[in-house]
């Protein structure tokens, strides 16, 4: 359960700095993570705490600039086995989170830094890793595909990425589990808080095989606002996000314009037009959102290119495959029982006797056809099975 | 159940030659057809006799030129009722038809003619027509959608196009026929045959109230090849297909793709991926079909342009619809019961106090916030219902 080391230790001074600042500000905060960026994260927070910042720093920083519980939050973290993950830490996924930067919304704003509890590296898993999320009332069709594309995905080593929540996120990191793969939970409060309380030991799992995370300092309630803010993470994690059930005004939906602002494919899974629950993926692939049915087809998308491309789904095999028009047309006309010669079969099929002759031997190549006397008929049942 | 008089009759040397023609070759007859358009029905029909035509028209015709049965087959179908349509009357769809001539593939020839039996008028209805096609061995889901659909599309004056069959088919014919609309039965079979002997009544029903078409000569028998030739002509008669269960390898597909083949609009209605049933309507839809969940987005695809656009479907209303962020963080921030002041508030949504205050005061005008002492906090469950 214990988090490995940084590559590279980060400083003291830099950790105790956005510790402070991912307090100071409520995400998204577009102007501080600017002027963090451009000053660097001691400077930035020095000056935040001095409030010589900028007017439209002031806004997002000036009501908590004199909270400063950084030591406590750290240690915080280190008494349940987190610590802060920061963009100067070699394991910060920059190449993922490197879409936020370059949307121009400022709702897309990168966080100043990540609480996160876990094994698993940021950097590795966000190469090949997939959202997965939907409805908290989902139904018991959701609940089932959303744990079966989730455990395929784990399977194929592809990391998933889900909200935690009841319902969809919580089948999706289920399945991903058992299938020992690794997943994410990506909170809307603090860290050591277990939200949903009946996702306590679903997220304890998730912290001992996989990576929970959060933008929100420790002790942060999951107030109602922070799950839409929360959503853009999950988008920028994953190369992909899926909806699996949503309704029409959801969440769900707000992951998948997030991922589409950001660049990234947006999946949604299809149900019954009679279901509400899936209304909302409905309208995603009416708005160009890719329809899949198959954790192959996700894996297609999302994967490498050329990689992971999808086999055609198995189909059904008739005995009259491969015949060209004409064999089909004398096989249509072949009676099942009472055999008729050639002339017949000319008539019936209405195809010249020069197509029909050639069109006969290859049915009776293939079994398909049986001669008689001078007639011809389609062979006993007992045949036609051999033949296929 | 009488048919209608040919607005301008149709010279009776005309049926004959049209009648003979249309048992003389197998549709689908491409170099037929362009005989025919190029000399006139009589004159073609006179050679074809003869075996005066060329060998590409010989092949077609060879077989059963000295098969004439035009005058018992028209007498025939006007003991059912019925009667050639053919493209000399004003009532053949030469508009919704022209398609066939344009594709350049053989297997999208025209019919030389059409044996009908039913009140309904194929230009009239051809101008606003969906075709509705399915598998047979549909489920109870595909039945209830398909029927639903098919109703809609009647009870809004479109006509629904089916082939007849069991399952899908059945439930848009019937679906139609319950809201009182106008429904067309195309056969792969004689106009003489109930097939499939379980939709004799119906099809008795869809001739009374609307027509049943085909393009094959009294008793001709329902052949195998045949189901698939006469979906070409389902795809012709509308301006778009709607597939509500397929599975992967299906007459359905083969409607969709000759519609796509003569420029319609391909619609396919999504299920549950676990239902093999939905798995041709989800391929169709990766393939660029549209996804349809209610009728409407069916009119809107095939209706005339902007007079039958979808409104968007009814979405949830929640009571804080409308807030701007600032509101919806200070309305997150409020306590339920024991109530805070300003300060308070201002620390636990991040916001400047100058932006809370104004928040505050919408947030008490829309009866989501409740002021007392000095302090803010939700307003009782009563009142946040009636704020609504």
């Amino acid at each position: 359960m214990s988090s490995p080391e940084p590559v590279t230790p980060v400083e003291r001074a830099v950790l105790l700095a956005r510790a402070y600042l991912s307090r100071v500000a409520e995400p998204p905060a577009a102007a501080l993570a600017a002027f963090v960026e451009g000053l660097g994260a001691v400077e930035a927070a020095e000056r935040v705490r001095r409030g010589a910042v900028p007017e439209h720093v002031a806004r997002e920083t000036a009501a908590r600039r004199d909270v400063d519980r950084a030591q406590a939050d750290l240690a915080c973290a280190e008494g349940i086995g987190a610590r802060l993950l920061v963009p100067e830490d070699p394991d910060w996924p920059r190449w993922s989170f490197a879409a936020f930067g370059l949307t121009g919304d400022p709702t897309l704003a990168p966080p100043v830094a990540m609480w996160v509890r876990g094994p698993a590296r940021l950097t590795e898993l966000t190469e090949r890793a997939v959202a997965v999320v939907g409805a908290r009332a989902a139904t018991g069709y959701g609940i089932h595909v959303a744990g079966d594309v989730a455990g395929g995905l784990a399977d194929r080593g592809c990391a998933v990425v889900s909200g935690a929540a009841i319902g969809i996120d919580g089948a999706a990191h289920r399945g991903a589990l058992a299938a020992d793969g690794t997943t994410v939970a990506v909170l809307a409060c603090g860290i050591d808080r277990a939200y949903p309380a009946a996702h306590a030991a679903l997220l304890q799992r998730i912290a001992e095989r996989g990576l929970v995370v959060s933008e929100y300092p420790p002790t942060a309630v999951p107030a109602k606002h922070r799950f839409l803010v929360r959503n853009r993470l999950l988008a920028g994690m994953a190369g992909g996000t899926l909806v699996v059930e949503a309704g029409l005004r959801s969440g769900a939906q707000r992951t998948a314009a997030d991922a589409r602002a950001l660049g990234r494919l947006v999946m949604a899974v299809p149900g019954p037009v009679t279901s509400g629950m899936s209304a909302g993926c409905h309208e995603l692939i009416r708005q160009g959102a890719l329809l899949v049915s198959r954790v192959e087809e996700v894996l297609e998308a999302v994967g490498r290119l050329g990689l992971d491309l999808a086999g055609d789904p198995a189909r059904p095999v008739h005995p009259t495959d491969g015949l060209d028009p004409a064999q089909i047309r004398v096989h249509d006309a072949l009676p099942a029982r009472a055999a008729r010669d050639i002339r017949w079969l000319t008539l019936e099929s209405g195809l010249p006797m020069e197509a029909v002759r050639p069109a006969l031997v290859e049915l009776e190549r293939r079994g398909l056809a049986e001669y008689r006397e001078g007639r011809w008929q389609r062979p006993s049942r007992a045949r036609t099975g051999q033949a296929t």
